[in-house]
């Protein structure tokens, strides 16, 4: 039969990722085309032993439904550990939510109508574009360096909007391209924002995963005007399979994604909320943060240390200093999805960039993640530094084609 | 700072059952307000004997992201037992979700633009109208009687449709009126569907919880025409506070639902899933369903005799054969909002029936809720007994004051 579906369903493909992620299912293949935190982190041994115990002692209010809030000692948790952190919240401020990406989906669908505007860095989070993408909006990318977005390009394109509602932005080692945004950068992006009346979306899932330097301030502990709605999450800095996170708003603003939250799926799941508070009762997070940014801070020098290595020259990358992910830039005219084709048959995956620009273009730019090496026969250090010497090999292929004219040579 | 809001943000609410249950959390209140499952029925024991084990074996992949459409695993079990129950229906046809209430979000997403008509039963389910409202259809509510939606009425209601775009009803046991639709009007629901090329949305939570009687078929079961999109439910037969539930649908759609889900909340706690799957294998379900059938036929029997001996003349209510709820009509004139202010003063508390009409109306009803009594001094039944004597007398008082003209005294 034919169904009517609504407008909004045009658009909608599922991501390119998703497709690539399905082919580097084979163990064979070294990939660094997720983004999954490393399982070997997760606090599997804690949860085993204090699952029981929970249930024991609060199984039947574990099991039930709950507040659309969230569960109030984690809402207490969260606030407290923001406010250590600098950020005036209180925990009528915290909405906890069914990971980051329903934080995403909460904030866009009360702002955002078919062509309204919203701002983001370019590139920006993929997680961000689908999420804004069901509601219609425009996206108005604006130009990035190694210190954030640049605020006289925000200026520039905010003046050519007519109804822009909403500035996303990921300021610490940014989801794709590792980068963390200056003081200076964030102080200006709140000025200009406070000047236009525009809410600011501070998406900082990787503000904790930090492997050097110290940690600076977020929007949100900057923010003086109530301008900055935050989401954090627990997926990178405990596990993301009991999808645990939270919106921070001011409280008026929390209401109506309370409201929202509601009509979308009632409640997080009590269960996940309540183990989380038994472990942090029991446990010292920050000791686990600190085992994650050490497996973190290897991967990272060992990916950095091969594409030094092996790469041929033009080929420009990012040196984060916390997060997941290099950015990848590849010599002009290179196309990035050509690279992938030839890698896959090397047994080797990344996410090509330009699913990071809602507008599209920058086909040379790509995104490797150095996260999660799969525990194979060989040392993470080895896969990380055996993945990119493939690549780096398949590059040289396509460059030295390039150069002689050839057409490339199909795969068997 | 003023913030420019979606307009679909405008019609939004807390609900009115929210604020009700706030004033309920009072341990002496008796409330029928709720829409709770029984707590004594949840698995704690189960979930404590195999929480552990799961982690043991399986643990890094329980704490992991996982993919949007659900634990493969599970939706076997799911497309296996809908078979059994005549549905014919494959793994891939079904999207494990967050709950129901998320199921009720991507549907109404996937189908509804402003203006769009979305048909319904009236009264209907409160949280169907909480997703809905979010795009900002116009609720075009068909007429009900004791055996369902009545089929004239909804040729009439569809005439006069500009842009019909979705049929939403729960057949068995319906919240908030606990009625079971024949088989002829089900058969008759889709034979108009179908000749309208409308697609049928099947709410069944309540399909199991039956005490009395035999099954019927579903709509699904009996859909020949891939015409019908089923929601089911872990929440009123395991446990609501894992939040699992799931979407049946013909796969072409379905893949619609599952982009939707990946920019909604990416996927379902894995760990929710994993340890509903330990417990599928280890546990007949079938068993614990049997139980919590006991359990609410007992309250069920405990609420219809109050009902029968304290109700003045002139109180009709349902007889329901399943479910959570039985619904009360007062006499003509009588409103249940101010029936409910006296209630509240002896501590009794219930739904008032016009939140579950999307065009109000219908002052006269409310809903019981009879299947969470809290666990107090007083027996179960006892307690049920003892709330309908408190609401029968306050309804006494309210009508003996309407007779002679007086004004009701305000509460101290």
């Amino acid at each position: 039969m034919t169904m009517h579906l609504a407008t909004r369903m045009q658009s909608l493909r599922a991501s390119d990722i998703r497709e690539i992620l399905r082919i580097t299912q084979r163990p064979s293949v070294i990939s660094f085309a997720g983004g999954l935190p490393a399982a070997e982190t997760f606090p599997v041994e804690e949860l085993k032993a204090i699952a029981g115990a929970m249930l024991e002692a609060e199984g039947a209010q574990a099991l039930q439904y709950s507040t659309t809030e969230g569960h109030p000692p984690l809402r207490e948790w969260i606030a407290g550990r923001m406010r250590r952190q600098g950020a005036a919240v209180s925990a009528d401020e915290i909405l906890v939510t069914s990971g980051s990406q329903q934080g995403l989906d909460l904030v866009v669908k009360a702002f955002l109508e078919p062509g309204d505007e919203v701002l983001c860095e370019s590139p920006t989070y993929l997680g961000f574009i689908q999420a804004a993408q069901v509601f219609e909006p425009r996206f108005v990318e604006v130009a990035t360096d190694d210190e954030g977005m640049r605020i006289e390009a925000l200026e520039e394109r905010l003046a050519g909007c007519r109804r822009p509602r909403l500035i996303y932005v990921v300021p610490d080692f940014q989801n794709p391209s590792g980068r963390r945004w200056s003081v200076p950068r964030r102080q200006g992006l709140l000025e200009v924002a406070c000047r236009h009346g525009l809410p600011v979306l501070e998406d900082a899932p990787y503000a904790e995963v930090r492997f050097a330097g110290e940690a600076l301030p977020s929007l949100k502990a900057l923010d003086t005007h109530g301008q900055v709605i935050q989401l954090g999450t627990f997926s990178k800095i405990f596990c993301p399979g009991l999808r645990l996170a939270w919106i921070a708003a001011p409280e008026e603003l929390l209401h109506r994604f309370v409201i929202l939250k509601q009509a979308t799926d009632l409640h997080t799941a009590t269960f996940s909320q309540m183990l989380l508070v038994a472990y942090l009762a029991r446990y010292d997070i920050d000791d686990a943060i600190e085992r994650i940014r050490e497996v973190y801070r290897r991967r990272r020098d060992a990916m950095i240390a091969a594409l030094e290595r092996e790469m041929p020259a033009g080929v420009r990358f990012t040196r984060p200093d916390g997060g997941l992910f290099v950015w990848v830039e590849l010599p002009e005219g290179v196309d990035a999805r050509a690279l992938l084709a030839r890698c896959l048959e090397r047994e080797v995956a990344f996410v090509p960039g330009d699913c990071f620009f809602p507008s599209g273009g920058h086909q040379n730019t790509l995104r490797l993640n150095f996260s999660n090496m799969p525990e194979e026969r060989i040392a993470e250090g080895e896969r990380i530094t055996e993945g990119v010497a493939r690549m780096a090999g398949a590059l040289r292929t396509l460059l030295a084609e390039a150069r002689e004219g050839c057409k490339p040579v199909p795969a068997p």
